[in-house]
């Protein structure tokens, strides 16, 4: 954007051949360089629309001119165009019909930040998993070659961190076998959220670093500037100088793809080149190799990829990023900083994450022991099973992972660590409702499906200082498999404990006393809870409050003491049924206390996928707020509330 | 076994070297041929004890040279040695102590059909689900490397069928890159339990296929037999001739291994040489590649590898097998039948499964329909996405799993079909307790996953009749995913339905109207709720029984309906807790039903992982049997019951 100022929200930015595009097929008569005019336009609009949204800016960026080229060349919607990830899909969006919704990227009502079928047509598979693309991708071919309508091409565009998976390779082996035509487009930023890991990470760099990258970019384009012509024969020529130019895509070739590239991902020529011929050409799956920058057009966003993977709203000019206040520190920092300090003073501690550093907190743990921490890639399987060999063979893993992609490594939780009674520590970040990623990131079903588990300790923390001494607990349980689970964002701004304290197994404790009514909570809505009791005082309705700690032994003594002393008795937990509340109405239900008439009712998440929003205003969707709970107290004591309850 | 007569049940193999072989470490002194004839004689020790058991056969066969050479050449158990799914190592678990108990494989109180901590040092990491031994052995690898006690070296071995799953693919890329010494043995016998499919599958056979077998197995061992002599050069001058006979090992060298091979897994001297320079020199990860033949050494087993796969006990000399006399249809089978019916009259139905053509009924699906049946091999999170796909395209797709396999594509579930409310429907076999394969192949965790996720339709099976209608039920489902649970073995030998009728959406059945006490069963316990009732009714007990048939949605109006009209309610479901009471229980505590002192139970797997004995045996230790039920009845009722329950 050389020819005109730093755009801001007051000062949009001019583009007026994108003002132009309402589908994509206005895209489709346009000259190459009318193309890259109008795929610049689309990047300072993408910069100016995340500037006021925040969201992820960066992986969009890096894709602008390949968003352009694909839907110039193929016939979408027909074509079905697969954005593995998601997160840069922000281009896309605007090209397709939903600019005039884009500054709604991320927030309450506004558009998803990722694909989402029920958005566009333009989005025929949603995503925001990584590495799934493929796969869906293949079950689209194959409906087409069995006669499903409206099913022309298929491509994908799947980044390099993402092709750490074996989803990613399994849909691969498939596809190499089946030999139907399918397009993978290898977006190779040499960058996912952090510096991808692994060996096909390497191996994808060995395929550009043999000679000088702008060679290889120079051969590359030589070749394909031999495209235009008559296709039949230089296509083939050009194909193959293409291919000889690199180093080789033998691995792809190896599992039945015909591979193209490596290619230049912001050479419009190069980039609709290859694809016209590709389309007109393929038999099979082929995959096109195009390297990207993270960033791209954007000198702050391209200086560092990592900080404006995701941002918050920015300044354009600066690139300064807004930073909220914060009150109180991150679980995740919580989490780190406790798991650092039981480190120092026990060496079998080590920690492992699944291409989540930054967002686990082991970023800090792989500063101070680098030797003692390890990142295998997008690959939970993998990760989780890899814990469950440390463990066996005496170390103490932490396997930290986000609530969402622990369901990744579900089998291998249940295979490879709980039947074998392993011991290995899952901290398990961003459960419950997350805020502006919406449903795909909501961690909502793992205390359903750790704690079914046999022998598997489940805990939850109510608070920071909760954190701190769970992280000490798990440390501790050397003879089984341990979990605990924690909110994502800032804690509640409770006084921190000087050190970690390991909590009795299976006990739970009482903050506040009182009668008629108890709520026993399982994780952080006890604050809430707390704040129910507080605003009930008034009426004299004091309900005993109560933080379970352990879904898993459940607090025996205390639920059926509760339950005795008391005629309600409601749980709460930040998860769906099937969990916490599950857990004690089985423990009531075996002890015959429903006999006696209890009244129980047990809070869970709606039987809903909630949309992104606030985190508390996704709370209240939930119908667990502190206003909810006191509802709920008034409804089971059969007593009417002052007010309607806000939804 | 050319000089003796064939062994049999009466006349046991006659095996001197290997009766003086107690433990691994006794190999260690033997000479090559001796060890190729210790080979010898535990195939004849091993044919001897499956034709008694029953179990896997071929594949144990196909790795006895290799069992052999392993234990001699490494130092188990400080040297760790990972058998991938573990089926094969039933000559291992001779060679390591256990060769007295051999005959008691897969029975209850016996051996376990797999490698199993428990049960030897010699086994450091159980096994039964696939491709999970290089993750493993890579973590016992970095545990060494981090001072990790009494762990020395690390041998995995894989079959060429595991590597199909992304686990695999995984786990290499991550020891690629971490580059720590670790052996990974690729058994590569071209059939898993399946023919394997796969475009690596298919690479692999082109590593042998570009040049005339026999001629690579000459080359391989002229190289191998320079290795005795001065290693260092010799050693390097073998591996490249070995190398560069095969095709090449490229694609493992691209993901960071040093490949050797390919390898005769049966040749005793190249084995054992092959194992003792890569164990003398490697320093990074080292993939050796051993061609063998499944079944090996036994006519029967060679000829048809796939039926000898699993086998029952059978006749040494004739290869005959014993074949229970069967009452009913298994229920595999009866699903097969009902869906190729359906999909004679629907062209839009198509069948997906992970390498389990046979054990779930595809194989005559794939008959009848060939260009409507996939199977994507060991790839579960493929095969789920890849379903998502071809729905969203407009398919009806089944996707017929085991229950516990299904637990390695749960992401896909939840982020790829139920989030985007995608009709793919899960035709889930093997629900429930399973038999001789024991607790890593139960199916218990299901109904808690799948019915805690928002829209999804989740039904089971009570008898083979109601899995007709189930199979055509989900035929309908086009607006959301169904999934259908069934268990292993035979039906009820009940009346067999003309056709499948369409069942109403959340509506359940009561069998039998009676008073006091309601059994609501959820799948196949049903038929023991009805002979529990017929057991009571001497007593003048008459407890109502239905079949809820869908954990999801409820049958609202029939449970609050046997819940007004009865004094207490008891659900019953083969599975663990969180399922179908838990949803039981929380539409009783939403409806304040409980206020009103309904009794209530909820009978489910206990919390404890339940080892290999009869299915009946195995529900008998779940206390879900008929008399089990009975006595649940009479407690909730606050009688005694006349005499003991068996356990």
């Amino acid at each position: 954007m050389p020819d005109q100022p730093n755009p801001s929200p007051e000062n949009p930015p001019r583009t007026p051949l994108l003002d132009r595009i309402e589908r994509p097929a206005d895209l489709r008569g346009l000259s190459i360089p009318e193309l890259a005019r109008a795929a610049e336009e689309l990047r300072a609009e993408t910069i100016s629309a995340v500037s006021t949204t925040g969201g992820h800016l960066g992986a969009g960026l890096g894709v602008v001119e390949l968003s352009v080229a694909i839907h110039a060349v193929f016939d979408t919607p027909r074509d079905k165009l697969i954005w593995d990830v998601g997160h840069q899909c922000y281009p896309h969006k605007i090209l397709t019909g939903r600019r005039d919704r884009i500054r709604t990227l991320r927030a309450g009502g506004g558009l998803s930040g990722f694909t989402k079928r029920a958005e566009s047509v333009y989005d025929p598979f949603g995503a925001a998993h990584s590495s799934t693309s493929i796969s869906a991708g293949l079950g689209f071919a194959v409906a087409r070659d069995l006669g499903a309508k409206d099913v022309g091409d298929v491509v994908c565009v799947i980044g390099d961190g993402s092709m750490s998976a074996g989803m990613a390779y399994e849909a691969m082996n498939n596809a190499g076998h089946l030999k139907t035509r399918l397009f993978v487009i290898l977006n190779d930023n040499e960058m996912s959220i952090a510096p991808p890991v692994g060996a096909m990470s390497s191996y994808l760099s060995r395929l550009y670093a043999g000679e000088p990258f702008q060679d290889l970019y120079a051969a590359a384009k030589s070749a394909v500037n031999l495209l235009p012509g008559p296709l039949r024969e230089g296509a083939k020529r050009a194909r193959d100088l293409v291919k000889s130019a690199a180093v080789g895509g033998r691995l792809f070739e190896d599992l039945g793809f015909s591979y193209v590239g490596p290619i230049d991902g912001h050479d419009m020529e190069q980039l609709v080149s290859i694809l016209r011929v590709a389309k007109a050409r393929a038999h099979g799956p082929v995959l096109i190799h195009a390297l990207t920058r993270k960033g791209k057009g954007y000198a702050p966003a391209e200086r560092s990829a990592d900080k404006y993977h995701g941002v918050s709203k920015f300044d354009v000019a600066t690139g300064a990023q807004a930073k909220a206040p914060s009150n109180a520190p991150s679980y995740t920092r919580v989490f780190a900083d406790s798991l650092i300090r039981q480190a120092q003073h026990d060496e079998k501690i080590v920690a492992v994450t699944a291409a989540m550093p930054d967002g686990t907190g082991l970023n800090l743990f792989a500063e101070r022991f680098p030797d003692r921490c390890f990142d295998v890639g997008i690959a939970e399987q993998h990760g989780v099973t890899f814990c469950a060999g440390l463990a066996a063979a005496g170390m103490k893993p932490f396997c930290a992972l986000y609530s969402t992609f622990l369901q990744r490594g579900y089998d291998q939780v249940v295979h490879d660590v709980a039947i074998q009674r392993l011991p290995v520590r899952f901290a398990i970040d961003r459960a419950g409702l997350v805020g502006a990623d919406g449903p795909t990131h909501a961690g909502a079903f793992d205390i359903a499906f750790l704690a079914n588990l046999p022998d598997f300790v489940v805990m939850a923390a109510a608070d920071e200082a909760e954190l701190v001494h769970m992280v000490a607990t798990a440390t501790a349980i050397d003879d089984r498999p341990s979990a605990f689970r924690f909110p994502r964002g800032e804690g509640e701004g409770v006084d921190m404990p000087e050190r970690g304290e390991v909590l009795p197994i299976g006990k739970g404790r009482v903050l506040r006393e009182g009668a008629g009514v108890a709520i026993l909570s399982f994780g952080a809505r006890l604050h809430e809870a707390l704040r129910a009791a507080e605003a009930l005082a008034p009426r004299g309705i004091r309900p005993t409050v109560a933080d379970a700690r352990f879904a898993k032994p459940l607090d025996r003594e205390l639920i059926l003491s509760l339950a005795a002393r008391h005629d309600a008795l409601i749980t709460i937990e930040e998860g769906a049924v099937g969990g916490f509340g599950s857990h004690v109405a089985q423990l009531l239900a075996e002890e015959g206390v429903f006999d006696g008439g209890l009244r129980f009712r047990s809070m869970v998440f709606p039987d809903t996928f909630i949309d992104q929003d606030s985190p508390a205003r996704m709370y209240a969707a939930a119908g667990m707020s502190a206003e909810h709970i006191e509802a709920k107290v008034l409804e089971v004591l059969g007593l009417a509330r002052f007010g309607a309850v806000r939804a």
